[in-house]
């Protein structure tokens, strides 16, 4: 069938090699090989620890590093021959430190698998992932903040049901936004712990016969915790699944974000500009300038969640240990990254360089009989009115309006008393949008003074942390 | 069309009553009726801070707490009638209300909506059920820990891709499930922090101008933290589905034990007997015993995941602020609880039950060549063999005994030394499956001793605090 | 544990009954109850071909038919009593039976399992359910059809990247919703081919040493095809993923036709009126009129999608044959069904009583530069400019227009000579949105006319055959 | 921000270039250049009808043509230079069809639209897509009937819940995939019926003023049919989804086939041996065989249902026409069938050359009472006694047989007329397992003979037919 070589790693068992369309769908150093500074990271780590406990002899240990960091420079500098045949990053680092450094490669493996190596690679991935997408996070929301500061009183509708319902600023809209960007970044920082447990030690599935010590490899890998049961070791993937998790719902944030992007900038409501740098022309309509990165941001969404739906599905039911199955993981989490990264970076420029429309916002903010609410505060709270029976009112009110095609403080008062007598002059002061978006100062409320104080308050929660800065790089 | 009459809550400005097949889709009260204690104890909150901001005056105050209490109590003595025309669990209660009190029901809505009524109605469930579900998980952790202090030096295959890997103990495999149970009590633990944060006083998006404190509703109601933006407060799903994905991993955890269980208590396996009360016979074919429960656990994880995805592909793209597209968000959480909760309880018990066939997993373990690995092993230490040296004179004996259908036990010294000329008659000391698994004594491993040790720390985790308990009944 | 009764069907095996927490997880007879229908029919079907090929007498089998008539006039006249210790509605029916006519309803279940029992039940209601929601679809086309013929030559913004691109009317746009649902209809008609696939026959999973004749069986039921292999007859839930599938994708078509009823009635376009009887009102917005309908149905496609997931992701990796998960095929099949078919039923009348607003419509196609592609094309057509140089000259003019904030046909000749000399005053007749839509009379186009011809021509293709009616109901 | 120039397709309007991020986000021409075929085959036949309906003059059209035919060359021969800032497939063809024959090429988009074009491609690149991957099951159909025919009287122990139910023949078993596949053969059948549609003619969304006639283009290029609605043309993506979810459901039937290899060649079943080239070893565990492909195709079902829900979401709630959201349908197009062909592929080879351990699968037929049915149908048949009392006779027999470690045939005459005195020495002969699936010969059961003519059967189905090839490839 093939007479290629069998793969030298898996001892003399094997009489016959791959088969052409075997090596295609198992062969996975095509997308591994980005694993390969965590995979030479951790063999560094692994070959400290048995040196430190005489399982292997200093002058072995020292080669080792020395030819891992060789290998190391041999990838970066794209010398490296990535090899179908040795199927992985870490047998092609290894093969290729045995070419270097000769038998001492030969015991680089003691007391650990590929088993326990390749999910401490991805771990390590996994969490530097997270590291820069917190970052990426924070500028997004530092994007959003500046952008709330600088219309922090521009009066918008604020919509539900994509009605118009009552007045907002555009500043508080916008901080909305970063809260939800806030939850991503605490889910992710929540994800980080439970990604960053070392699993090396557990070796195959069973630990092992030699005096290792988990703990001193998980404290050279900066690992926070370590692996408590060697068979949860091999075979948990849930580091992955709720990774791919935070992926998801920040996109569908996103997602969020630029479908009202779309809408904005859709020729009925032209309440922002966004960048000729992210919009794109048509090939037969001249005049169009359509948000194709918000559409596409929008999209990915669903795409990042697909993802997490592979894995889910894929660990659904199989047994421990360790299933090739498992291999999936890495696809899946590099394309959810990528998808996620860029995305965050293409809306932090557009939020930054997005032109707002105050007045057509103003303008679609005092149609649509936005103020009604504090038409019925105000009979509440002047005329003491229960409020169910004030909710009555201006229902009314708002109906005789709407026949006669004006606003709410174009009706006259005796239109007013008409329906209520008690009503006075004093009515129309609230019926304006202004002061409707000033008088909703209730603690995270859009009156433009409550904006300023959550832009305050939020930029202390955006300032990156140069702490994670360290391990991530 | 329809000559009911208009809701009337929503005050004079409706013409036309409702149609038949819009109360089918649009009525909730069918299923959020499920939510009456949190709805009345929301509300109970609400007008003590109105009481205290002297937004409402005491007496009414009084009267209204009284009321709410009255309703209560009808509702869970079964008197109390649940009108579809009334749509929600909201109104009816209110509705009902005012029936008792007259007027000051009117009042109670004062400086709130249903936008943040309902969702603090439903994060107020989410809460007791994941203290629920986390006492339950305990239980499961509980009865897995017993079971595998019972097993904790059984011998068993331990199994990577399906295959006799090495051997490893009955005890050290069941707790590997304990360690995947923790991570979802983690991850359940980390949701809470943020479904616990209390959106009452958002109003309908925008705030209110009434001088409310939404921190005294959040303290009253023992919410953790307070909304810091009215319209991500009535928008925001996150706790859902963050909810909804917690339940679904654990889920798909118990689908792999119940997978485990299935092949445990195969005609080939036999490793287990189920107990008769968790599996069925089969009217064609009486000497079945079917591991039912264990198969519909295992498929639960389906449905559960199908919820999840159901409120994420809802939230995927929808602009703030609230959307009736999110009243979904209670039929899913609902079901999920409901069927996460009954799979930890079955499991509880199946897992108490069960009767464990100690030699049939034994003579499994000695199958199948499982103590390769140590031969391996042995090679490296009394020989001091490079490990892929040893590895590959492993593989070579572990043909020749393949082919002659015995195990690495039974081969001669002369058959070792034809291989490998160093080998001595020690080596057959590490050839047998005790052996191995007690030399895996390194952290984690799998050795007994270790079984023992990470039992006794187990225990620890899983005592159910009964602080969370006051919230949650 | 539990002194219940064991379970009378499955023989002498089992010592103890069942606990109530399995009762709870496995028993079935709360939702297949609703199946008893297919179930009393397929008995019947089955006992009919016994009789006839002479593996139960005449007599017997005379009285196990009227038995089950009986058993069906008990279940519709709400006399039934479901026993949940009987689990499932095949248990309870043949219970029952046997206490109406003894000893002869031992005998229904010969050469016949639950395995092939359940399967055909569901594949009967499942092809009910098909001809159900094709009658339904076609209502709904129907609906469509006849608001694009009053709208036939109503002018309104075509959108693309939500940014209006060209003209088009809106007769023709919900045309384009028409040919969505003739290819649901189409994909509902193939996927019934497959589930109109007798099971009977089957047995446990082998076949049967009975002489039976599934031929028989199959044509008594209205089946089209038999199963070929007894093993994939028992085990195969295609038809069910399909059916999950065809009905999500439908879902998802409609979810796209409320999203735009949901923009149409926003405040910035006000292009339709709902009805009142499908939007709500606010508890603190009187004026509001929420298209509350239109969002949930938009949010049932999400709720249909889970449904989907959860079934394939339960398929996923079982193996052969019956395997207890695929109990989840049922609820999952109601509640996609009863989904779907209220959507469709909502949608429908929505449709019908929409009120359209020509004049806001025609607005908003005035403005953004519409006809840009028609000057292009005169540019083409007249001028012998080719496309990519008329469309530079286009975009060129676009600008001086927006830079001016003037439509195209306000630029005066000297200003259109200034990019392009050779233009004259003749290219105004082009510059007007009737103009335009009347000019795309290509096959398809949106030209009225076209329009109109293909109404007619779907006309034909929603007339509800009747025959589909007489198996379904 | 950037000094690129701006993309010259879309005319003068913009006066920014592209920034780096947006072209990582925006350009497609990395993944949609796989379609440079079906571009140039579309424009080709675009520019035929043009030429003919004398909209591009015959000169004109001959050069657009050779120069097409002469990129496409320089394209298959790697001379091809893409470029990012083309963005994609259309754009980079028409530039370099410009610089090798100029100004014609400007006239090639005459009535057409990137939103016509771009889905036209895609069509006609999942038409040929269904075509091989028709073919590539129907190798699998013949490698699996191959297989059965070999096989086709192999007793094996038939399952339900992973429980020895009753003997089958592995032939069956087999053959139950082949049905499996023909319906996923019958859904890509009825699924191109839609995916053969030509869009094109629709342009942008609106049809086009120009004499086009797009039954000519659908001719050219082999289309079943033409779309009907301009705006359902451009904003379709059905044939995708549908696309996507046959690969799906064929994925699911792969999973389940693997699901089986890999417990078939366990420790505990060792029913099969897989080829050495399909599996791998372990670089711990010398003695490993492990069925990777098998277990790698069981997972990527779970990536192709990924790919699936992606587009599912994508599509939700756009609403018409063209959205850039739509670009996701090409990456998962393209995964989903590469996926799933190199699975085909994969698959059919492992089915052939695995091999098939009888004795193991007959003494596993031999153990579990799978006889038991066998002997309640001669209670049935021989005695007359009812089903279900025979059963429960049966049940008792087994219990006995069971608590003495038996199988039924060792069971003495005495014991069993302790449980039914009419039992006779009879029943002997019907108590093993070759009678008991020679007996099961009712249409589609075990029995060898209906293996052998299913088989014959079947192979009438599995010819690839040639027609299918011509336009595939």
């Amino acid at each position: 069938m093939s007479n290629k070589k069998s793969n030298p790693m898996w001892g003399g068992r094997f009489t016959v090699g791959f088969d052409e369309v075997m090596e295609k769908i198992n062969a996975s150093i095509d997308f591994d090989k980005r694993l390969y500074n965590q995979d030479i990271n951790g063999s560094i780590g692994h070959c400290k620890m048995l040196v430190l406990k005489k399982i292997l002899d200093e002058a072995d240990g020292r080669k080792i590093i020395e030819g891992l960091q060789q290998v190391r420079k041999e990838i970066e500098s794209g010398q490296f021959n990535f090899r179908h045949d040795l199927e992985d990053i870490h047998m092609n680092v290894e093969a290729r430190l045995f070419e270097c450094i000769g038998e001492p490669a030969k015991r680089l493996h003691t007391a650990r698998s590929r088993n326990d190596q390749v999910t401490t690679d991805l771990r390590l991935w996994i969490r530097e992932a997270i590291d820069n997408l917190r970052d990426e996070l924070k500028l997004l929301q530092s994007a959003l903040i500046n952008k709330a500061e600088e219309q922090y009183d521009t009066v918008m509708p604020g919509f539900t049901h994509m009605q118009t319902a009552q007045p907002v600023t555009l500043g508080h809209h916008l901080m909305a936004y970063v809260e939800m960007l806030t939850r991503d970044d605490e889910r992710l920082e929540d994800c980080r712990k439970r990604v960053n447990t070392s699993p090396l030690g557990a070796a195959a599935l069973a630990g092992t016969p030699y005096p290792t010590d988990p703990f001193l490899t998980a404290s050279e890998l900066a690992f926070d915790r370590v692996f408590r049961n060697s068979l949860d070791a091999v075979s948990d993937r849930d580091y992955v699944i709720e990774f791919l998790f935070a992926c998801s719902l920040c996109a569908i944030h996103l997602s969020r974000l630029c479908e009202e992007l779309v809408i904005w900038c859709s020729s009925q409501y032209k309440f922002i500009v966004l960048p000729d740098s992210f919009t794109t022309g048509s090939s037969i309509m001249p005049q169009k300038k359509n948000p194709d990165a918000a559409e596409l941001i929008r999209a990915k969404s669903g795409r990042v969640t697909g993802n997490l739906i592979a894995m889910m599905m894929i660990m659904k039911a199989i047994p421990l240990s360790y299933n090739k199955d498992m291999q999936e993981d890495k696809e899946t989490s590099f394309d959810s990254y990528d998808t996620l990264l860029i995305s965050l970076k293409a809306l932090s420029i557009m939020i930054s360089e997005m032109t707002v429309n105050r007045q057509a916002m103003r303008n679609a903010a005092e149609a649509g009989f936005s103020v009604a609410t504090d038409l019925a505060d105000w009979l509440v709270t002047k005329l003491n009115i229960p409020f169910r029976k004030a909710h009555h009112i201006t229902g009314s009110l708002v109906k005789i309006a709407e026949d006669k095609n004006i606003m709410l403080n174009q009706l006259t008062l005796e239109e007013m008393k008409s329906i209520e007598p008690s009503i006075t002059e004093e009515v129309f002061n609230v019926l304006n949008v202004d002061f409707s978006v000033k008088s909703r100062k209730s603690f995270g409320g859009t009156a433009p003074d409550n904006v300023l104080f959550a832009i305050a308050e939020a930029r202390k929660r955006v300032e990156i942390k140069q702490s994670n800065q360290v391990v991530a790089k």
